[in-house]
């Protein structure tokens, strides 16, 4: 099988190495002879593109090289893009991709980073870290005590990796977890799972509410001002999905008011946020640039071992659990 | 048993209520008949005094209340003083402590909270929570990955109730926890247990570090510049003890050369911290108003549960776990 890794340039965190790839091949399944290139230049990538059949890269390399119409032409023999996010918004539509190409995401990489970081942003709201940040900046000591998790609830928007990862955390800390994802279904670490239909009746529960789903059609928008008020007095909010899934600026009204007690969100629009936002200002809020869920001393090791696995799954005639569905987005 | 309760004035959060005092009495150990009064007056403290055999209150209120040699002469009963807090270090020296009358602490009320924070303190370094905050205050957004927790090395000082707390979120989030206390010996949640003696010898392998000892003659200045600069480069630092149990003014200026990563203190010199300290604005810096340890909705009836406790021991001639030793000072 013939592979291409085309990292981006100059990222030394992230950029797959061959000694990675070699490790991976190692412990991996069998999937016979496999001939790997890597680039991070425009030469190198197309050249690789005359004869790579899966192509293992970033979402915004996809979208700059394979505009709608491109693809079978510049990449004839290409039958897999395998993306390095699990959230492959930025890809959709998805009208760029030919029926006969499966695309794959790396959902999976990030469930144990991810996991402590929801459990993190719970624990501060908890303990009220976004309003002590608030305080520093204007040098103002004034106590404010925080009890601990257990016992009180959480609503969790998305049940997937990450979505996931939070509600086993969250449960092992005590609390009352309240799922909500498309298709309502048990979860081993909730108490109760929601149709997206239920949300509002789950809303004015949430003590804590933990948005960790996919941005999609179904999702833009889905926490809008009103949902956002159907909120309890005092709730804590925590953003690890997308920014467009929740009303930004309802979010720093509803800060600003007092409504909500506090906010940590690592996801915002645009990204990277501009200077002037007044996010960096709302009060009891604390912006994180889009680290949440990714963790550079295991991120490549469990992105090769997803797409070797998905390869040898696709290659025994089974579907690869990572495929994407243009219709749904995820 | 003849017992008062001093509350401080206009403190809704902690005041002691009758109610509280009825459950735990209704839940706690056989102790015979208990008069119980709560006053958080002067004249009712005086009043009090006069036949009280047992003292609940606050630090605070035992050190203005009781100069030395005072306590015979105002209070001619009194055999038992209780404190609310875990560190009577406020109360030191004891000189204004008769031989006869037994200094209660208030240890283990802490435990779930501190634990919970600690935990939250060490992931919040792991995720340069810090660095962030003081982004924000710039409205800059620049990205820095961290990694988990797992598999990395966190010296925790002080493994009483806080300590012990920490050391076993710690270890169940998969880090190798060092511990340094007065006295070496085993501890379950502790790969290794150094005497005071040994820290030295442990700070190069700290990639955290955590303070949760008690501020004694033996530990003001524990933490002085030297010990910091044995840090590793790029540690990450908890303070959850006291302010003088480090060199705060070292602290801040091993963040402001880069040596260290980041620092999460809930402690200073002087508390509360005045609006002018460069605590608020050193780098990578986040510091919170001295309430990690206390959770109001179970302090009180935490507090209540150790103290008919310590009473039942003493009644049974026993010896009550939480007195304080005035020669060690905890």
């Amino acid at each position: 099988m013939r592979i291409h890794v085309q990292n981006p340039p100059d990222d030394r965190l992230f950029a797959v190495t061959p000694a990675q790839w070699q490790a991976a091949v190692a412990r991996g399944p069998a999937l016979g002879r496999l001939d790997v290139s890597f680039a991070e230049d425009d030469a190198g990538f197309a050249a690789a593109m005359q004869d790579a059949e899966v192509l293992l890269t970033w979402t915004k390399v996809v979208k700059a090289r394979f505009p709608p119409g491109a693809l079978p032409h510049a990449a004839p023999h290409l039958r897999v893009v395998a993306c390095t996010s699990a959230g492959l918004d930025r890809l959709a539509p998805f009208d760029w991709l030919p029926e006969n190409v499966v695309l794959l995401n790396n959902r999976g990489t990030h469930a144990a980073k991810a996991g402590e970081f929801a459990i993190m942003a719970l624990l501060m709201l908890a303990s009220h870290m976004p309003r002590f940040a608030t305080q520093q900046r204007e040098g103002r000591w004034e106590s404010r005590f925080g009890s601990v998790l257990a016992g009180r609830t959480v609503c969790i928007v998305g049940l997937g990796s990450l979505g996931g990862a939070a509600a086993r955390q969250a449960r092992a800390f005590g609390m009352r977890v309240l799922g909500v994802r498309a298709s309502a279904g048990a979860h081993p670490d909730c108490a109760e799972v929601h149709g997206t239909d239920g949300l509002d009746a789950v809303l004015p529960q949430a003590e804590f509410l933990l948005l960790a789903c996919p941005l999609t059609p179904a999702t833009r928008g889905l926490l809008d001002a009103r949902r956002l008020r159907l909120l309890p007095r005092g709730a804590k909010v925590v953003n690890m999905a997308r920014g467009a899934v929740w009303d930004q600026d309802a979010v720093c009204d509803l800060l600003d008011s007092g409504h909500l007690d506090g906010a940590i969100t690592d996801v915002t629009v645009p990204e990277p946020l501009p200077p002037d936002s007044r996010l960096w200002r709302t009060p009891n809020l604390m912006v994180v640039p889009h680290v949440s869920s990714d963790d550079p001393a295991t991120y490549n090791d469990r992105t090769l071992d997803i797409l070797l696995h998905n390869l040898a799954e696709l290659q025994a005639g089974r579907p690869a659990p990572n495929r994407v569905d243009p219709a749904r987005g995820y």
